[in-house]
């Protein structure tokens, strides 16, 4: 499926290694609260994780950017908490709390897992990855996604999200056996649940270390690099064609460097990363995603438009991609996403 | 009184330019709630600003720590929002909730504050500062600190902390004007309070910028660098020998290479910061600070020994004060700050 959608596509063409003269642009969390459409649906589904395994509804949602806005890809609505819950493990997104589990404190909380995904979690996204993929033009890239081993650990440890994941990185320095088994049991998981996406026909997949931030450089390379390491090396072996992000954020450009000597496609940049060091040191090696701060894009005015001309000077000839540096905000108005569209698009 | 003390305060001559044998040692929050004899007094005196308001009280928590220790050097118990409070704004401990103040939304809520720091807020701080400073031996050295003002503004804005402080990102982006008019008022304040605590005997002085890390690179040059490099600058010439540390907490290393050219005699490091790297860029420039991560002295055991001898090594023979790369935290065992005393100060 990617191979016949690989060539017109300038979000894959830019992964598979040629720059574009206007950068392809898509936005994590692009199909959420700040659409109109996309809240009419979630209140037709009642609650998230309904949202998430009703295939239809994944798909429309989905979709809903991508008619309203043209972007350069669409990413399957799911979260990275499904892996968790399709381990076995409670989950639960109650309104305007964020996500809540039932935390592994103890290895007979890691044995209770299961050691395969429950397809009942599972088959929907892939369903709906199936839909979405069917209704795509060849223009318009499919994107697959998890969460890196690190950040949903950090999960089903605090069982929420906490000021700086403290639950996690604890377990991991107190009781480093028990924290690698559940990284494996991540890594497993993870490959798995990429390589169904890419089936299924996701074009690339996106790995999301929203907690690469949090951990000292010895801390990031075990529990973030080595596990990304092992699940693009198990990714390519069994799907030679996959395109691999990862968005590690928070991380220092000294750990994106390190990350960029693995075999990956893309990495996603914050909104905090210096962009003339990051062409400096990442360019040669991987595409680069970002990194509009979305703040930016709710306040909008001068400021936004100045921000993004300046995004795409400083990236300007190299494999870029552009994107928010985190998700947009349920408040930022349709006005300045169109705005955006418009200046990311115009001829320099 | 730094003239005095200068000779024989390891701390001081690193930050005058001369690299130790063993790093000086001392540890944010180090007279805090994980010190019995802090509890004890803080019970005493009821509530958080009335033992930063009380010069006895103050006074005896900041030498607590040194008698029980030895550190380098004491730093004077107090709080970053001293200085809001002492600009007339309302703020609060609640126990277990963190800060909160009567946030500021307009030009109104801005004008309505004092030009002047409230004598009767700041002057019990001096006056701790001048009991501690005349009660430590000329080998400890007295450090003073306020908040950088991006980093007060933020609660002064949110009216406590939050995720990402993004109250006043919005603020800076939607009211540019008014957002600089606060810093304006803050750098002000600021100066005044480091003055007032070198007058009043501390031989050094820290600049706290905890939410450094929020903003990207531009932000960072105007509301961090910026009001920054009018302190130091203005510092310098009211007090000649002024010496000052920088903390930008989560600040990239790129940010911290430009903050290096200010002329500061030190800059902290958060755990996340990459040694090799910090040591590469920065040391040429300013004697660098930290950087253990507060949760690996919670946890202690072998990890704890050895990242402490990583930490020596990184920075063998340059201009290094150890400390950890963020406040020790309530729960951390006394064994543990010990073990790291005695591997701080073992010859390697």
């Amino acid at each position: 499926m990617s191979e016949l959608r690989a060539k017109p596509s300038p979000f894959l063409n830019v992964l598979d290694g040629f720059p574009q003269d206007t950068p392809p642009l898509w936005m994590m969390r692009q199909a959420g609260r700040y659409l109109p459409e996309y809240r009419e649906v979630r209140a037709k589904a009642g609650d998230f994780l309904t949202l998430c395994y009703t295939p239809e509804l994944a798909a429309e949602v989905t979709l809903q950017p991508i008619r309203r806005f043209g972007f350069d890809a669409a990413i399957i609505f799911s979260d990275i908490l499904v892996v968790p819950h399709a381990m076995g493990m409670n989950v639960r997104f109650e309104a305007g709390e964020g996500p809540r589990l039932d935390p592994i404190t103890d290895r007979a909380g890691l044995e209770a897992l299961r050691l395969l995904l429950d397809p009942a979690k599972v088959q929907p996204v892939y369903e709906a990855i199936n839909k979405v993929s069917a209704q795509l033009s060849r223009e318009t890239a499919l994107i697959g996604f998890c969460g890196a081993p690190w950040t949903v650990a950090t999960y089903m440890i605090a069982g929420r999200g906490t000021d700086d994941q403290g639950p996690a990185r604890m377990m991991a320095l107190r009781d480093p056996d028990l924290f690698q088994a559940l990284i494996d049991r991540l890594v497993d998981a993870s490959i798995a649940h990429l390589g169904a996406q890419i089936d299924a026909g996701a074009d690339a997949v996106q790995i999301f270390d929203s907690w690469a931030g949090v951990l000292d450089p010895a801390s990031f390379d075990r529990w973030c690099l080595r596990p990304l390491r092992r699940i693009v090396t198990a990714l390519r072996a069994s799907h030679r064609n996959a395109r691999i992000i990862a968005f590690p954020k928070g991380a220092s450009l000294e750990a994106m460097e390190r990350l960029a000597h693995l075999p990956l496609n893309g990495i996603g940049l914050d909104w905090t990363v210096d962009r003339t060091a990051a062409r400096e040191r990442l360019v040669d090696k991987v595409a680069v995603q970002g990194n509009l701060d979305p703040l930016r894009l709710i306040a909008g005015g001068a400021q936004l438009e100045e921000e993004i001309l300046s995004i795409r000077n400083d990236f300007e000839g190299t494999r870029h991609i552009f994107n928010l540096g985190h998700g947009i905000k349920p408040e930022t108005p349709l006005a300045h996403v169109e705005k955006l569209v418009e200046k990311v698009r115009e001829k320099l």
